[in-house]
Formats: structure tokens, C-alpha cells, sequence
């Protein structure tokens, strides 16, 4: 039997799969699981019709294209289409600048890449989106985490956090943020907030990673557009690195998402994404630019944003009557996620084998957090389950946060 | 202006463009151009009239997880298919060694980050396949190129090569090959050396990572399938990694490929893949499910070896009679490429200008070359041009090579 452990790259020997993933998988596989787990859009409202229509008209052969190799960032219309998208959000891009990547999660690891070198400090909120801290982490970076108010990252800890990185003789290239309905919080980052970050990023020479891919579902009851408008429409000193997707206003399975960054860093993404792989998918790329062309994706967006806005009402309706007095939590103005935090002593990792005995599952709020803390809080996803769901998820979730809270536990179950 | 060289990992500051695939793409655009540059398989054989049909079913709504975010792994019947035809071609697997990667490249570019660190020794062929040496370069390892024989890889040289590395005190922990039909040189590992390889890794306890996307694409009028039979089949000791695609077969455009490693570098590469793009496309991964399950690519493949073979031998008899005495290429016996090696003191980089002129492109050698040899070198594919385009693209790069050999240079052009 062959030993593996001195192949691996140190990246490797200190890359860890998460559990409460594993156990996420796990659960989801009992039969009438509830699942507040995973930021999944919903099937239910996808583009089916249009899609296949699509793809019908795509697959007949006139255009080779469709499946065949193609430019590393991506098939040209679509950057344009993406350029218009950007462009109704306040950003002005040239088509160097641009990049498709295969999902915004290639885009996250990209950025890695290409701006960390193992022992580097990244900056990130408290807490933060999972699938950048272990992409980060896989270029050998050092997270250091931000705390976050009402109204988005703490200004003042966050130039501590640098100070004392700098101090340290660390080197601080980048903060990684999700401006809009963050993952996991849900929170909305302030108008006023973003212009002073843009200046923080000039003053402290750093770069700003936006990661929006939720701002276009915002809730019309309690946040508009302009609420959502991006950091970089106002960076005048090419200081940000965009990225959004298609994946919540679309769909994820087409892996299609994209990029916009100042050209020379743009120029080293499109380097490493064609050693990682190559290109986008071909025929995603197509379908994806023919729905936005044919105004499919615009048109759905008032919908969608209702749809969703629904779901978040009735869960919030849920918690309030069922938990309002143990649980507290920022109203979601957009976005997939609702962020629940429990008194003090509670801890969401051990109670979440008991919601899994109660055949309800969620995401303990300890894996977004880079610096141990947040035992006591959960994220709760509301796009994905049904309204109908959604209530008896939360009823679930009631009786397993009491027992929690009364302290009456029974031993933990066996997974 | 912003400065930022200072925002970028070494990694980053090391990555360079390669200019023969800049000049490549801007020749591509020149109307009238025949190129045999780009290894790119022919759509005029993809299943469109099957895919069309199969993306109708699929794109109906009832199956959600057609476009929903799914394993990181892979779609389940995907990946029992792969093994399927991993059994046919004499390898067994668990499902736990399999992952589904988006595209051979992403695999590539996974068995980088999980196995090297910076400065550690990997060992390619010489010439080696250009995607491979960026990527395992981007890892900030040192590629060692090893020589070939008409029957593969040089293992004596293979060994010298090992020794010096390790003479010098750098790790080396795998060789990378491609041993069918290998990109560029289109040779073909024998059997007896498949053998005396996996020995030899014993021996030097190393991995082997083997690349297999055209071994199904073996030409009946000089191989059979059994000369194909991978490393892998007999690897009783779990040194191979071995990497095969969709690609070559159904169509690139779908970005769907297959790995099968040992459990524990399966595991790694998984962790890798999850921060890389979280999971391979859904939709095209359905449809290649589909369409190895109807049979499609098993009953297409007679037809595409013919039909490649074809192309090979109008290359081939076209070469003969009007460069045969000027230039020397081992017969393809499968796969995409042909290799070609003029007299010593031609420059094929510099060459290029002139066949560009001449409205016809290949690759200079010396792209696969990791140690700066194989001036007087190119590679020639056949997979995408008409036969009428092979015929007239032959005797443009008549006029160049002959030019060349007489010394007859035009001022080189502007490009």
C-alpha cells in the first residue's frame, strides 16, 4: 500500500474537507429532510421553456461554435452582454478588462492565484462566504477576519485589522467583501460605506475583491437599486476586482459567471484560467447570451425578486411567531440568506445534530467565521424550500432552538 | 494610475502570455487562413442531431438538478459511465477514486496544486503538452523534460533525469505523459515500456499521471485497442493518476472530463476542485450521461476513428509527395497530430511569419520543448481541416519550408 502523504503539496497536507458539509450531504439524503442548508435558487422558477427553446435552436449544427473550443475569456457577445450589465449598474468597462469565468467561484480562486502568495494576509468580514476562505486558504493566505454592523464592515476594525497585519511585516494585498445581502448574513452594505472604502483601499494601497452575485434580488419592499449600486462604478483608481453570475438569476448549472478587473490584473486572471481550464463551457456560454439578448433575464427579474421576497416574509413571519424571543437577526433586504444569531451559551454545531434528528437542517455560522467565534449563530437559506416548507421547517427548528435553550438535551444521535 | 506589480503573487509575476498563441489567434482572424495549428476535433462529427434530442428531454423542468448546483465529484451516473468505460479499456475503480473535472485541463491543473510545491521537480516528456507544462509551472515547480524514442519515452534518459534532480536535492514526485498519440509528437507508449515504467515508479516511489485523451482515436490501419491499454490497467500498487475526457469524442464545448486517482490523492484533488468551480457543469454533464447511455458514443467511435484516419493519411500522402525529402515525421497512429522535424538549422518560430504570409498556420515546436530545444520542429494538426483544406494548406507550407531550406527569406512581415 503506497503512503500518500509525501506527494502532497503543503497547500494539500493542509487542505481539511469540511464536516459539516460532509454531514450536509449526509442529511439531505434522509427522506423528509427540511433543509435551510445550502444557497440553492429554486428549479421552480428557471427558465425551462426558454432554455430548451434555446438549446433547440443552438444544437442544430450551423454553428460550430456552440460546442467547440473556445477564447479563455469567453465567447465575445456574451462579455459584451456582460459589459451592458455592468454598465446598468454604474460600471464602464473595456472588453480587456473583462473575463467569463466558470462560475464566480473560479473567479474567487482566479483572484487567489494571482494576487496571494502563501503567508499573505487577506482581509474578510465577519463572517464570511466559505467558498472564498478555503479558496483562499488553498494559496497558502492567512484570513484575518472583520467585524460587521447593521450596515456592513466596521470601518474602524477594519484599519486596526491592517494596522496590525503591517505591523506584523505582513503583507496586506486585498478585503474581500460581499456588499450586497451577504453570504451568510444577508446584510446590506451602505451607500456611504462604499465611498469610504474606496478611499480606505487608496489610502492603505490594497485592492477591493466585490463579490456581488445577489445584488440584482433585491426586495423591492424594503431596498431598491440604487441601494445596490457597485463599489467599483465608483472607482476611479481601478482599485476593485467585480465579480457577478448568473447562477441565482439563471441558473448555477450552467457554470457561467463573470469578472471585470483593471487590465493588468485581468490580463494574469486570463493567464491562470487558461491553465485551469481552458475556457467556459461552450454551450452554457450560448444559452446564456441568447436569454439575455432575447431580454429573458431582464424580463424575469421583477418576478424573481418577488418570489424570493416572499419566501424570506414567511420565513421571518415564522421566526418572529415561533422564536421571536429567543432568536435575533438582520431583515434580509435581498438575497438567498436569513442570519440568526442565539444567546450566548448556545452552540448551532451541536445543536445541529439535533436538527437533524428533527428532520431540519441548517448551516452553523462557525464555518464563516475565520477567527473561531460565532458558535451561537446559523444561517438559514430560505430560496430554496417551498413556503409550505418553510413553515414546518421552522416549526422543527422551534422545538430543536427550545431544547437548546431549556438545556434539556438528549445524548447526541450517531451519524 | 495604479501600479500592480506589487498586488501579485510570484506565481503571478513569473506567468508569461505565450506570443505564438497571441500571433495564433490573430492569424485565425486573417479570411482565407488555413490553419493547422489548433488541435481542435472536427464538428462536422458531433452528435447534434442526438444532443438536440437529448437537451429537448432534458430541459423540461421535471429533473431540476439538470441546472441546479450538484457534487462536487460529479453527476452519480456520470461518474459510474466513466468507470464503465474505464472497465472496457481494463481498469478497475470505486467511486471514491473517480471525479468528474470540467475539461482534462482542470485536472491538469488539480494534480498540480495537490502534488507540487515551489521549486519541487516534475518530470514531462520531451516535447510535452504545452497546457500541462503552464499549468504545473503555475504551481512555481520546475519542469524536467525527459527524451523520446520512436516507441515513447526514453527511460534511461528517464532516469538520468531523476537522479540529477535528486543529486541536486529537489523533490521530484511525478511523471507526466501522454502515452497515446501523444500531444504534439502523435507517438505511441508500447506496451513493453507501459510496463517497465510502472516498475520503474516503484522503484523511484513517484506517481505517474497519465493523460489519455485520444487513446479511443487509434487508427485501425496501424493500431488496435490493445495497443492503447493504459498504465493504469495494471498499476497494482496505486501510482497512477490517470485522466481521460469527453473532449476528443462528443465535443469539446461541454467541458466535461474524467479522472480516477488513489483514494487519498482523490480526496485532495476533490478539496481542490470544490474552491476551484465547486462542480463541473450540470447540463453537460446530463447530456454526455445521455449520450453514453443510448450508445451514441460507443456507436460513433468506428466512425470517427475512420474519419480521422482519413484526414491523417491525405496529410500524410500530401507531405510525402511534395516534402518528403525535405522533412521526417513519425506516422500517427492515432489522435490528432502530426510531428514534424525539418533540418537542423530551420527555425520553425521564425518560419511562422512566412507561412502566416502564405495564409497558412501550424505551432512551433519549441513551445513543447521545457529546455529550449526543438527550433527545427512543428506540429501539424489534422482533425479540423476539410481534406480539400489539408491538401491546399500542404502545399502553402511547401512554398515556406521550401523557402526556408533555400534560405530565400522575405523580410519577416509586421504582425
Amino acid at each position: 500500500m503506497t503512503d500518500y502523504e509525501h506527494f502532497f503539496s503543503r497547500a494539500a497536507l493542509k487542505s481539511q474537507g469540511s464536516a459539516i458539509r460532509k454531514m450536509g450531504v449526509m442529511a439531505v439524503r434522509v427522506p423528509d429532510m427540511i433543509s435551510f442548508a445550502p444557497g440553492y435558487p429554486d428549479p421552480a422558477v428557471y427558465a425551462w421553456e426558454e432554455f430548451r427553446e434555446i438549446a433547440g435552436e443552438l444544437l442544430t449544427g450551423r454553428d460550430g461554435s456552440v460546442l467547440q473550443y473556445g477564447p479563455t475569456r469567453g465567447h465575445k457577445p456574451l462579455i459584451e452582454a456582460c459589459q451592458e450589465i455592468l454598465a446598468s449598474r454604474g460600471i464602464t468597462t473595456t472588453a480587456e478588462q473583462m473575463l467569463i469565468s466558470t462560475g464566480s467561484q473560479q473567479g474567487i480562486d482566479l483572484v487567489g492565484r494571482v494576487l496571494f502568495d502563501p503567508g499573505d494576509v487577506v482581509l474578510v468580514e465577519l463572517p464570511a462566504y466559505t467558498g472564498a476562505i478555503s479558496a483562499f486558504r488553498n494559496t497558502g493566505a492567512t484570513l484575518v477576519g472583520v467585524r460587521q454592523q447593521a450596515d456592513g464592515i466596521d470601518l474602524e476594525d477594519l484599519d486596526r485589522a491592517l494596522t496590525r497585519a503591517r505591523a506584523a511585516g505582513r503583507t496586506v494585498r486585498c478585503l474581500y467583501l460581499v456588499p450586497n445581502f451577504q453570504n451568510p448574513t444577508g446584510l446590506l452594505l451602505s451607500l456611504e460605506k462604499r465611498q469610504l472604502l474606496l478611499a480606505w483601499a487608496s489610502r492603505a494601497d490594497v485592492l477591493i475583491v466585490e463579490d456581488d452575485p445577489y445584488g440584482a434580488l433585491y426586495f423591492e419592499d424594503t431596498a431598491t437599486a440604487a441601494d445596490t449600486r457597485p463599489i467599483k462604478a465608483d472607482d476611479d483608481e481601478g482599485r476593485v476586482i467585480y465579480l457577478s453570475s448568473f447562477s441565482k438569476t439563471l441558473a448555477p448549472g450552467f457554470r457561467v459567471a463573470w469578472m471585470a478587473a483593471p487590465e493588468p490584473v485581468a490580463a494574469k486572471l486570463d493567464l491562470f484560467k487558461q491553465t485551469q481550464d481552458l475556457m467556459p463551457p461552450a454551450l452554457d456560454q450560448h444559452i446564456i447570451y441568447q436569454a439575455y439578448r432575447r431580454g429573458i433575464l431582464t424580463g424575469r427579474l421583477p418576478m424573481l425578486r418577488k418570489f424570493y421576497q416572499e419566501k424570506r416574509t414567511v420565513m421571518q413571519e415564522q421566526l418572529r411567531a415561533q422564536l421571536g424571543d429567543l432568536i435575533t437577526w438582520p431583515e434580509p433586504k435581498g438575497g438567498f440568506f436569513l442570519w440568526a444569531t442565539l444567546p450566548a451559551h448556545c452552540s448551532t454545531d451541536e445543536m445541529l445534530l439535533r436538527a437533524i434528528e428533527q428532520h431540519v437542517i441548517y448551516v452553523a455560522g462557525s464555518a464563516f467565521f475565520v477567527d473561531g467565534t460565532g458558535a451561537n449563530t446559523l444561517r438559514l437559506s430560505f430560496s430554496l424550500p417551498s413556503k409550505e416548507k418553510i413553515v414546518e421547517g421552522v416549526r422543527r427548528l422551534t422545538r430543536v432552538v427550545k431544547e437548546e435553550m431549556a438545556g434539556r438535551h438528549k445524548a447526541p444521535v450517531e451519524i
